[in-house]
């Protein structure tokens, strides 16, 4: 057992952070403001190898462990949650392409999405399935050598703006063994964008529905085969919860040391914030709730890397746990900045609204109980 | 003991539900996303009698208990928080001019305040002094039968868009007792409004610093009498902070009417959402706190209308609570939303982003505690 | 509206006040060390009328409202949770045969149960229904002129200690509306009593098995009539979950006592406890929510001495409410104490033994989640 | 970085485990209720290493890392906190006898601590210094080649039945400075062993107070030098911590192990507990806050073992969490088996009052903060 970093990881997450200084802290406020998706940021990370981590390197991928990749992660949400869980989710969907694509998709995407040149948005959520997503009734007809899709997304992250989808569609029987998932151009004929959704937050991406009305793309661009789609789907959801988790413990890391700061410089009462009993074990507080969700995360990313049979598990407690007590420590931090917290100057209402979503998507948190629970006490599952 | 409300007030808080249907709910959303101070809205309010439902009756306030207030002001904010909020700062600051305005201020401003023709804000908290309200640094220098204000003043609600300003200065020596409280025309000479702050919400509600630039008023301007002004400005908190509480009530009321409806309406895995345990028991959470809370808010005014000896302590109390409960109560029927809570079609993301700031303003949480731990173990006070 | 106790009240509450520190406050922690049924004890309560403080004046009751009778339990709980609360179970069995026993059952055991010279436990949880009471398999068969039950009970109050039990037994078919409830002395042939039952506390009461093994009652030993067994039950609990709140609510007021006084007198680093802010704001979250749950429980009784039809739903409410916070109240009041409240020399961990099973009979706080939700989701109550 | 253990340290656990199952299991409940100190079970520890695993090897300790005593003590505790608890401490005390005494009292003291036939108890709090330890006032007054003690001591785990006392004493100056560590035989004269403390739990260990009064001790018998005393005791106590929050772990997980299997075997309402979904939430939610728990605590331990300069930091951080998540874990396995979950029939009871005294001891929860507190804001220490 050892919790050091290596000095490759150690360097990679100061990498990390040094784009993030650069690229997001001066913009993260405006972005959020102005519901700009920064595209030339996501083509910066590219180059920085961050939109492919763990993708493989037959894509052109690093090919690097989940953990690895929360180090990235983690430094850039500190400044910019909404951005980088973006990135996660583009990484998420090239993960997908290059692990279970076709050669002629693998490549033809796989090495613009690995650059960022292009981006990828990940289509499961439908208007009528959220939590209970293997209902999900967009279908994908096969029509000789192509695939025809008919139905609706909704909630999808960067629709819009990004290149190309990877679509959850029905092929077969309701049920999860009924779904296919399919590479599908973004301006394929037939895709129509629903209206940018007005959000409390995470407003770097746009987020649309999607309606697909005779959509036609090559049967190529099956993933893997017929009926493993809802497979694939959750074993990219494995990885998304832990990089949400992770954008939360980014995101609240970037609170405390705000609230850090604050304390030792704002005076009231004839003594920094500092000097009082009940904002320092809020502090303390938030410090170790962040140190104990990372350590989570950490091991949920590498439970997936080892291949564990209970890493689902893993993720789901992680993405739980996480959102939960980060959210809870960008509340807190605002609340250690008093009403300078409730304005825009300061990025902590930003943290706290970027966050909010995290115990909503990718699974909500009670799906994540559900997840846990079934393998607890159906499964007979000795997870420890 | 009855907690039963009398016909006249079960009529007065229909009035106020009935007022707040026909001009809350369609606006509140667009008033907060275009950061809309609504004038015509609390005109109507006035006409109503919601401008002054507590200041006395000899500047044509309608003279009722806190308690009654906090009827009308629940049900409004059932659906708008944030305009509920600054129509009882208005109420607030209309009720320091009836009780301790001189006969000419009272009758200068009286009226209009009443009807709504013209409102009021507040104007205690400095940039420099947030929870340690009584080191303020805005001074009021008596010259012949004048004051002149310089200074300046942060986080004023309505401060740009109001007529009248209760201001409270340095006329003494350092500390509480040297403060006095003044009625400063909003357009006097000197005074300059700030940049309109950009904040988590309560966007219907315009918030600017103020400073004050050699600004004369006459004499008669003051409040009661010099040294007064912090007695003033913290009874006016004492009901001011019962009536932030009763807005964190109606919204959490509005929260959990919002999730219940939604629960009997949205399907997942083949059933309602109100077939889960764990979402059935958050439900009934919500409505179990939003009870507590709204009780001890009704135990506060009514300590206030008797004039308990401990009647800040109960309104500290009853703030903390409420606000906490009540905030986790919006947090949580936004939950229950899924996806669509974190949207700006559905009530709940605003009602949370609204409710944050009760936790902070008219004294932080923290401060809540400070105020009550002082009679508990200073005091010997014994509260119960 | 009027939150304040009338002059009756308050001396009804200082009798009981008085009553409690010389009776209660004396032996309660030898009660607990030694598990004594402090049967003296209850006799004098009944000489002040408390062990029939809700039940009909025909029987010798005081017949006053339950409001009434939270104050007496609270002020007793104060002192000694464990012994209180078997007296509410007391008055809850009183209240039921003085409301529905038969002239003869009514006269037999009245006037006895009313002066507190014999005593009355409550018969309704069986091994295997706990939670699920409906499901309970006690028998009772009409044979000629009486009854003859055959059964098992678990988790009895007093049990072995009493003089009369009722219990609730099926004279019908499956299901709630099958079940009838009968007077039964406690040594009729035929009953035995187990091991009493080593429990965590409430050890001043003797808890124990019964079996019922063709024990014979006179036929007028039925109350109302068959099959309104489980109604009256339920009845009965309605008052009893306000009771055991109510010994909650006295507990946690003991706890908080014993708290403010030890940061008065204690002293570490130079100062006393009550100079620490953590321990102040955790003082003041004690009291406060001591205040807001005896505010639901005082709400709760009101609506049940009203005959509001939500009233099952308001005492739901404040038993799961008031258990929850009061117990964490006890845990706070034993933690400002440090190894103190470790030790027995001290009463807080008696009384966070004592509360802790408040949480989990007369109704599990998870029961008492869903009795709320089935009114709330399924009958569509609009409880406000 | 890498969360799996050795094939050693798994094949030491397993040791522990089946170690816990022979020898705690059958025992904890009666070692509980008769208040029996089990010395013949910490001899069969001391046989399998298990008395001195982190103790330096030249005393025979097994010099093992922080990390692999973890898995031991947690792997006890699952049965029996109580008993761990104390040889916990005896191995703390051990250690520090080991790492700094002088060569005679290492080899008059070592083997026989090592091997569990003589124990140890450490000497630190006195009635009027718990939290504020470094205000201790025994004193040892250096008279020729002698130390002779005089003073009183409180709280003492293990006083009256253990062999020896690691005592910590004022030898100069007020202050964390002017303290020194001894080694003084328990049967020495001039030792007198107050009253046996009756405690909520912690039953299997005896707690009692000490009085010295002109104990005499070689010079000898100074652990380090003068003045080291208070720098031992911590580091003691950083370990110290690490221990008991594992104890924590362990109880907790005993708690969820009994009350996941009690889910899946009691019905209710026609199905097994484990088909309610808020009662799963519950279980999955002790599960997380265990794994988290795990996760901090050998973090810490890890830090410890590395020479951290924040080690003392990660420590008090994995103590507050740890013990506060894993107490609520163990209230929550009870109340998953309700009215038995009350009964000493069933283990919950007991690991609810065995783990309170974590939260308390060892330095409160409260102080926990404070240490950390200080190093960052005071000290400005990056924690992360």
């Amino acid at each position: 057992m050892d919790f050091r970093l290596s000095e490759e990881q150690q360097a990679f997450a100061q990498a990390a952070r040094d784009f993030a200084i650069g690229e997001l802290e001066p913009n993260a406020a405006r972005w959020d403001a102005e519901a700009i998706f920064p595209r030339e940021a996501f083509a910066r990370a590219g180059q920085m190898g961050f939109c492919a981590i763990y993708a493989p390197e037959d894509i052109g991928g690093l090919g690097l462990p989940r953990l690895d990749a929360t180090l990235v992660f983690e430094e850039m949400a500190v400044y910019d949650p909404s951005t980088t869980a973006f990135l996660t989710i583009h990484n998420m969907a090239t993960w997908m392409i290059g692990c279970w694509g076709s050669a002629a998709v693998r490549q033809q995407w796989g090495p613009a999405l690995v650059s960022g040149e292009k981006l990828a948005s990940y289509c499961l959520t439908e208007p009528g399935s959220g939590s209970d997503a293997a209902s999900l009734s967009t279908r994908a007809e096969k029509r000789g050598s192509a695939y025809v899709l008919n139905g609706a997304k909704a909630f999808i992250s960067g629709a819009g703006d990004t290149d190309v989808l990877v679509v959850m569609a029905r092929t077969g029987a309701a049920g999860a063994k009924g779904i296919s998932a399919f590479v599908v151009p973004a301006d394929a004929p037939g895709i129509t964008y629903g209206r940018k959704e007005e959000k409390m937050g995470w407003n770097s991406q746009s987020t649309r529905p999607i309606t697909f009305d005779n959509v036609e793309i090559p049967a190529e661009n099956l993933l893997g085969e017929e009926g493993q789609g809802f497979t694939f789907a959750m074993k990219g959801l494995d990885g998304g919860r832990i990089n949400i988790a992770t954008c939360s413990v980014g995101a609240a890391q970037g609170a405390y040391d705000a609230a850090r700061r604050y304390m030792t410089e704002r005076k009231q009462f004839g003594q920094t914030l500092a000097g009082f009993q009940a904002l320092q074990f809020k502090l303390v507080d938030m410090l170790t709730h962040i140190i104990a969700s990372r350590q989570m995360v950490r091991l949920a990313a590498s439970k997936l890397d080892e291949g564990d049979p209970q890493a689902a598990s893993y993720c789901a407690m992680a993405k739980r746990l996480a959102t939960d007590l980060c959210f809870q420590a960008c509340l807190d931090g605002q609340q250690i900045h008093g009403g300078y917290g409730y304005l825009k100057d300061y990025p902590l209402e930003r943290l706290v609204r970027d966050t909010r979503v995290h115990q909503i998507l990718e699974g909500t948190n009670e799906i994540m109980r559900v997840i846990v629970a079934r393998q607890l006490l159906e499964k007979g599952a000795d997870i420890r």
